[in-house]
């Protein structure tokens, strides 16, 4: 039995397009309602069979029990006050942004009385951009984070986000919005942005090396390039909507730098030696975890059972 | 036909283990001899089946035509040194550490007349070790860079050394010993400082968020943990002996990222999103390039066909 009668997806990018296939394809849902702010989008989205691509952002949502907001973070606001009027009283809203507590500050204000709003966050995702990108399966074996608003917490509609997002594959876990920011700018945003960065210190060098760096990138360097390709607006603005914890973990991380950095000037290899010998073990906790297989998954979605 | 009569391994670690392999299984060579300076090593590489295991050096040696250093880059002196006396006249010698100017000057004087010493240094690799993580199409696909000295650039040893690893499905590219070491210095030993760097981090964070680094790895931090489980003595050598190009980079990836800290900072969204645009093209370059498959095959040295 479906999950979810009428769910909206706004944003018809990697994500909202692979939430669209997931959820026809395990029949989450009875009907899917999709609308992107591009209209070269709309209609390669229309191409692809995921769902009725409306044209109107209102007409899309108005209908809708669940409403999925996949835009970028930096959107939500605008597309929180273009939605208020056309939802349906008891609607459930959520979205799947990578900082949680700027986007609850951008939409809830906007939300009428009546309707629900639990901002969620799946850890899934590939390099690629676009409606094309997406695939059904990219949410399988897979965490899905929500957060809750006190008000929510034991409510039916988290009940029902959480069935909806159990049925696409992912593991549900309850957090709260800070911890979920803080949590994600180490595990995720900081590494996006070193990888940003090594990859953009590369390209400056490059007219340098002759092409080289392409070359010989089996050495490490490929395994940056391939988080340096996500989406760039995507990523503008986590780094704007989550400052405060972005920043902490980059000082930290310029610390840990500088102590590495003096360790190779000055040649103290035992120190070298023990601060590798710890980063070991820790690979071996994500193996344990179920979060790595054999075949990478990075870029792919592949389940990990 | 065998492009070797006898080659020599010294070192049976995940390298020396492949090279054994590949070589035999390629038909490459008609006889393997290994050694390993420890004793625990060298039962285990008895029970693989890859070549006969010496208890000594010098009797590993002693008959070889081609004579491979697999051991870490700090290591190199005191193997040249032992083996001086026992090389074959006509013999040559090659290596596959990460660094080629430290170990040209650690080996090189120790050598007789007579006997050919090419530096090298195949692109492959995974972040285990040991014989048993060894397999025989590690460098299927992959560079191989040789950087002979001038005596050598166009001899007979060089063009044995290139049908070699050829043989052993590499693509064989010739360097000068400094541009190597600076090459590789932003193709991978920054990259790999830099990982073990957030790695270590992440994990000095983790007793305050529980497990959850691990648990939401998957937004990006995993793809670093798989290159900070490589081998520490041999990237701590890496780093000591390679140290003024290692640095030099050092200091372009960390004004770099001053420049994007400081962007974040200030709020400044347009120059964010212009150096994720710039980092996205080369992530392409490398697809192209043929130096990334749909599988990732760092860590797996699967063939890119």
């Amino acid at each position: 039995m479906a999950v979810v009668s009428h769910l909206a997806i706004v944003g018809c990018g990697l994500i909202g397009s692979s939430i669209a296939r997931a959820a026809i394809g395990s029949g989450a849902v009875e009907t899917v309602t999709l609308y992107d702010a591009s209209a070269d989008v709309r209609d390669r989205a229309r191409r692809l069979d995921i769902g009725a691509v409306h044209d109107k952002l209102t007409s899309c949502v108005n209908d809708a029990d669940l409403v999925m907001l996949c835009v970028p973070v930096g959107g939500m606001a605008a597309v929180a006050t273009e939605i208020a009027g056309s939802l349906k009283p008891g609607a459930l809203v959520s979205d799947v942004g990578s900082v949680k507590s700027a986007v609850y500050e951008a939409v809830q204000p906007h939300l009428p009385d009546g309707v629900h709003f639990i901002p969620g966050h799946p850890i899934a995702g590939t390099e690629k951009s676009g409606p094309e990108a997406g695939f059904a399966s990219l949410f399988s074996g897979r965490w899905c984070i929500l957060t809750p608003p006190e008000a929510e917490a034991d409510g039916e509609a988290l009940a029902m986000l959480t069935r909806f997002w159990e049925a696409l594959g992912s593991t549900v876990e309850i957090m709260t919005i800070d911890r979920h920011d803080r949590v994600l700018a180490i595990t995720s945003h900081l590494p996006h942005l070193i990888a940003f960065n090594i990859v953009g210190t590369a390209h400056d060098l490059e007219t340098v090396t002759e092409g080289e760096v392409v070359k010989f990138s089996a050495g490490g360097f490929r395994d940056f390039t391939r988080i340096a390709a996500s989406d760039p607006i995507m990523w503008r603005d986590v780094f704007l909507h989550n400052k405060e914890a972005v920043l902490e973990m980059l000082g930290r991380f310029n610390e840990d730098l500088s102590a590495l950095q003096r360790a190779i000037r000055w040649g103290e290899g035992e120190q070298l030696r023990a601060f590798f010998e710890r980063t070991r073990g820790i690979r071996q906790s994500i193996v344990d975890a179920g979060q790595d297989t054999d075949a990478d998954d990075f870029g792919r979605g592949k389940p990990k059972s």
